[in-house]
């Protein structure tokens, strides 16, 4: 049975973590920056070295590609990202690319000749240093010019880290692509959570990448003196901001599993220890794995929050903040990732992203399936952040037969 | 039967509202102000008008004194305070000290030969403009050179303050008298609550005026990703805080009515809407008629949270922050007021008072009695604070029968 090189896939792994090295053994290597620009280089060197085909599109998007014998072959996609947060982990990101190239190359290796092409891709700045997925995005066409006037950083950073790349600002929406020469993209990451470490399993094959939506809750009551107003006279604006908080975490885990909702932020006015509170403005957040989990969940939230406003003679307004939309993954990618672990005698569970990936970008695109990896305590964004060696070797042998299952598909 | 004459009296309420007048016809004659001077000048004209003994002491506490026929007989004192928050109503304070300048002249008048001194008296700086009751803890001897270093003012301000009234502030604390010398203290105040006006009752007759505790709660759990973080994973401290705010309200409800508490100030770290929160700080406020239901309220309350902090795997830690002791009135002349008011015909109620008064400096310090007259919905501490003419008129009249049975005593 075909199996990747393992020792060169942990010692790439070591290599590329040197780049953007910090003090206690993380990363920091923020899209655009000379670390990133220096993991660019480096993978280049790698694709080069391990003979496959590199490209840079317009994006900055960095790719390995084995090309199919057929030239007019779709394309399958299998990467994820180099870019890290700020005194971030080795693994975030950088796992998926590695094995992705470590795959394609041992299929080269092995003197495969399939029907498709094999792209093992890198997409620029997952992490938003600029803005969130801005790589999948350009890939995608959901990229347009007016995003660059909106990003999170000053105009000269922007400017220094585009040259910095050789990006041209003007073409980066040139890296889209025509989604009938996809075959589809998959992705792996580690969990950052602890569901797989906890059930001791070695997959996670998701099922969708939750969406998000949040709003700003604002309970009005009455300022009053908080010794001569009677407690039951009192229109207490923390008191149904507090009750929304608990019910909302008991409905959710009732009813909206595994769905979840987060309030993440209170602030009351006028905020004295002798005065009744006025007004409670509350940051609400949840997450569901479909937009069809999402609509009951946000009017049942809604309602509650009305009904507790009323209850305690409260008034209620609510302002809609960030949506993301939810991603489900593709069923028949799900079921090959599903195949090539039980050949592998791996054990996995299909689960919930609960965070954003560029699988979610790709997602209405191309035909995409999203999988995991244990990471332990489930430590990320942190330097701290680890994957065990047989987890990672485990990882790349699912991406590998993964795209020799689908590749099948295509004969 | 003696009754005080309700026009004079209603007339000077009128007049002295015209000091420190505001627009919509409240009045801001905070204590040391322009205002403050100009209705002092007005209230020791009324004196002289009314033949009795001007006297200022060192705190600048006015009084207008009837004296006993003989020198050495105790001084029965009844009055409150002429000072008003900025931009608060006419009857706070003034209702109290025009009301006992009232009834001593009608017994002057009346040719009422008593056996103790009687003095209506304005104490200094109630409502705390420089530092709350300043007059009354001069004369209570609670009043310290060094409490003039840590004054709500700059000093540039304190000290035209000071120089307005003609105050030494190195003799402050002379104002201090011997409570040999005191056979008790009378105050009426208006309700500032709604109390008595929903019972249809003339006359609430204090039995106590509140202590009042308070406390920084800290709440720390663990931030965590708001997506990846199973809900029955997370120590969020909000839920832990929320969860404190209902139940310390329904139990002080249930357990320790009269008493009250409020959770006025609650800050979340970090604060965001996709971060669970790491640490709440809560401020709780709580008040009880007698120290000996503060205590178990206490130790409830603390109780409470340390249990909740558990459920929610989070660590509590405690700040004590201010106390006000609190101050029982004297049954004696809790009976006395209530005599008063049965003779009358005034229906009355005894109650709590859940608001600090000059009454509450001299609990300790003489027999001392304060009673309320009802405010109409409450509202204090505003321009639309008001007392119905009639209302005045009983309040006066009570403190009259009050002096007169208390003088008894003293034959």
């Amino acid at each position: 049975m075909l199996k990747i090189n393992e020792k060169r896939l942990l010692e790439n792994l070591e290599s590329l973590a040197k780049t953007g090295r910090t003090p206690d053994g993380g990363v920091s290597r923020p899209a655009l920056s000379e670390a990133d620009a220096a993991g660019r280089a480096w993978f280049k060197r790698k694709v080069k070295e391990a003979g496959l085909t590199f490209h840079a599109d317009e994006a900055g998007n960095l790719s390995a590609i084995l090309p199919a014998a057929t030239p007019n072959a779709r394309t399958l996609l299998v990467g994820s990202h180099l870019d890290s947060v700020p005194n971030g982990g080795r693994f975030d990101g950088a796992l998926g690319v590695l094995s992705a190239l470590e795959a394609v190359q041992s299929i080269k290796e092995a003197g495969l000749n399939l029907p498709v092409h094999l792209e093992a891709i890198s997409f620029t700045d997952e992490e938003g240093t600029v803005m969130g997925m801005m790589g999948s995005r350009a890939l995608t066409g959901q990229f347009t010019q007016a995003d660059l006037e909106q990003t999170r950083q000053p105009p000269a950073q922007l400017t220094a880290g585009l040259e910095r790349l050789n990006l041209n600002r003007a073409n980066i929406h040139l890296a889209r692509r025509n989604p009938e020469s996809l075959a589809g993209y998959v992705e792996l990451h580690i969990e950052q959570g602890t569901r797989l470490e906890e059930a001791a399993l070695q997959i996670g094959v998701v099922t969708s990448i939750v969406g998000i939506r949040s709003f700003w809750l604002t309970f009005t009551g009455q300022a009053a003196h908080a010794g001569t107003t009677p407690m039951d006279k009192r229109a207490d604006a923390l008191w149904g901001a507090a009750n929304f908080v608990l019910q909302a975490k008991e409905m959710v885990m009732a009813q909206f599993s595994p769905g979840v909702v987060n309030c993440g932020q209170l602030v009351v006015q006028p905020g004295s220890f002798n005065i009744v509170p006025a007004k409670v403005r509350l940051a609400l957040e949840f997450r569901h794995g479909s937009e069809a989990g999402l609509d009951p969940m946000e009017v049942a939230l809604l309602n509650l929050a009305t009904e507790v406003a009323a209850k305690h003679r409260l008034t209620l307004s609510t302002e809609p903040m960030g949506t993301c939309t939810a991603a489900p993954m593709n069923p028949r990618l799900i079921r090959a990732v599903e195949q090539a672990a039980t050949q592998l005698n791996l054990r996995y569970t299909r689960l919930l992203s609960l965070a954003g990936h560029d699988a979610q970008t790709l997602s209405p695109f191309t035909p995409t399936v999203l999988f995991f990896v244990p990471s332990v305590a489930g430590i990320s964004h942190n330097p701290h952040e680890y994957t065990h060696d047989k987890d990672v070797i485990n990882g790349a042998n699912v991406i590998l037969h993964t795209l020799l299952i689908l590749a099948q598909g295509h004969r």
